[in-house]
């Protein structure tokens, strides 16, 4: 019978890039489920570079404090139930930190199907491919012939949202950090092109990949490649604002970018920024069409999956460094 | 019989605010019309902020070129007539450029109504006018009982802007420069408040002044006033982006403004830029709409006439500095 549970504590603000010292593995013992609360094991630890944000305290969730079990979503399998609710064997997706078990309230989790694999939850069917989605239909508001440039794209969200815009009749072009990156994103995702932005200056490329301009602009990194993109859209062009992660790591999230609003009012642009909550009422439809995609082969559920628990800081140090491909996620085992 | 032109040319380039030795007043020989153009007397010039960008060769038009003429828009009525379309008496609309008579293609004129006073093309019926109308109504899209932020309140578009927001139903709060303005604005064009931008730090006032948020914000100067509605608006809120008056007279319009983007995907809001030539093909229908809310008394022409050709430099300084109540204009004799 298994008596320890191994978890990860944040254990001191990072300054500058994210290292190790951040992070501490410590063992506990199992915790114990209270009337209300399931035991639940982790399956899979959800990688996130926003998260990043939250241990500087640059996020809209109050930062982390430095000691306590690092945050973190999961899906996890229910081992025993106090909560009439739920019973063994359902799976759930909640924030339950970076550890192997935890009991929390029921009423924290959101049961899910149990998909094949259950890696899809947190990638194509998660949070990552419902930004895609939404940030290309809704808040880009795409049409067929369009040309999108999306930045990070062979990140957890551009990957999805090149893919939807790709299905939607956009002409794609995807923007990431190597030639390998960027040839997995033309060859395996069905790109029209990609830019590796550390290969030159980043608006000559954006120029000569796409001499008449971008209708819509997604933005997953702010900073300098914003900067370039701007002044790459057309005439009434739109900003898609997804992320900012040129700044997470060490930098400052609320720096801004040259030529806001000026350039907004000469080329009469629009910038939108979203997060996923604020189209729940969607989300149901929008997994429907995106299970559908996904099984007629079209949408690909990207993912870069990191074996063992006790590899989460450096799965997630290095996705902070651009190294993953698609979302990134830890395997328990 | 007249035979003398006066002319204002753009003498140099300014570094830093503007000054009077960057104009120069000449005298020319009366143009003669070619075929095809009109002889024009010009009867009001408008003094426009935004041109000061023009000046610097900071906006998206070229950069005016030393030793020419001023640019610059004016009402105007002919005096002589080589083109077929136009007659003696027609009173025109055009890029004139800082003088008493002009002779122009009629092709580059516009035609317009005879009104009475002639000022009203200028303000409530002209650009200033318009790009409230447009920028309240369909940039901002505000609805009945929200609550919308002007800033430059008792400038040329603040003051439609904020007029038309009340017609419409918002609870109304204007930023000005003076304590004189503010009153200007409660107890003449009927704002439900307004805020003295110099009489405190500008985030504390705005809170004061609006302590569940505001919905929409209709931006004429950008910086830290922009930044301070940013953290003043409501989730899901709207930025008009119309102009960026703090940085024309010396400063850096492309200047990024802090908390873009990562402020608009925290709180899901949308900045829009705007000019009124995108809404072309809705003019008609705004100035009908426009001249019934005057006719009705609803909506006031707010009008800022300096009398004086040769005072139009003093005119444009003096409006830099925002000693200007409404829409400024030069009223040749």
């Amino acid at each position: 019978m298994i008596t320890t549970n191994r978890q990860i504590l944040f254990d001191r603000a990072p300054i500058g890039p994210l290292t190790s010292d951040s992070f501490r593995l410590v063992r506990s013992n199992m915790p114990e489920p209270r009337d209300g609360e399931v035991l639940l094991k982790s399956l899979y630890l959800s990688i996130d570079a926003a998260r990043r944000a939250v241990m500087s305290g640059q996020a809209h969730e109050a930062a982390l404090t430095p000691g306590t079990l690092m945050s973190g979503r999961a899906i996890a399998e229910v081992m025993q139930s106090r909560d009439l609710d739920f019973a063994v064997g359902d799976v759930v997706y909640g924030e339950l930190g970076w550890q192997e078990y935890a009991a929390m309230p029921g009423k924290l989790l959101v049961k899910k199907p149990r998909l094949d694999p259950l890696s899809h939850l947190l990638s194509v069917y998660g949070v990552s491919g419902l930004t895609g989605y939404f940030g290309v239909l809704q808040v880009g508001e795409v049409k067929p012939e369009e040309t999108i440039l999306i930045s990070a794209a062979a990140g957890a969200v551009g990957c999805f949202a090149g893919q939807i815009a790709k299905i939607a009749g956009c002409r794609t072009i995807g923007i990431a950090g190597s030639d390998e990156k960027c040839r997995w994103l033309t060859e395996e995702l069905g790109f029209d092109a990609a830019v590796n932005y550390k290969s030159g200056a980043i608006a000559d490329s954006l120029k000569a990949c796409c001499p008449e301009g971008v209708d819509v602009y997604f933005d997953n990194v702010g900073g300098e490649i914003l900067e370039a993109a701007i002044s790459c859209l057309r005439p009434n062009g739109r900003i898609v604002c997804c992320g900012v992660l040129s700044a997470y790591d060490g930098g400052e999230p609320n720096q801004g970018v040259r030529g806001v609003p000026f350039q907004l009012i000469v080329k009469g642009l629009t910038m939108r920024g979203f997060r996923v909550p604020q189209f729940a009422a969607q989300h149901g439809e929008a997994l429907v069409q995106m299970r559908s995609w996904v099984e007629d082969g079209r949408l690909k559920a990207a993912e870069d999956i990191v074996e063992g628990f006790e590899n989460a800081p450096a799965a997630m140090i290095s996705l902070l460094h651009g190294d993953n491909r698609g979302k990134r996620m830890v395997r328990l085992t």
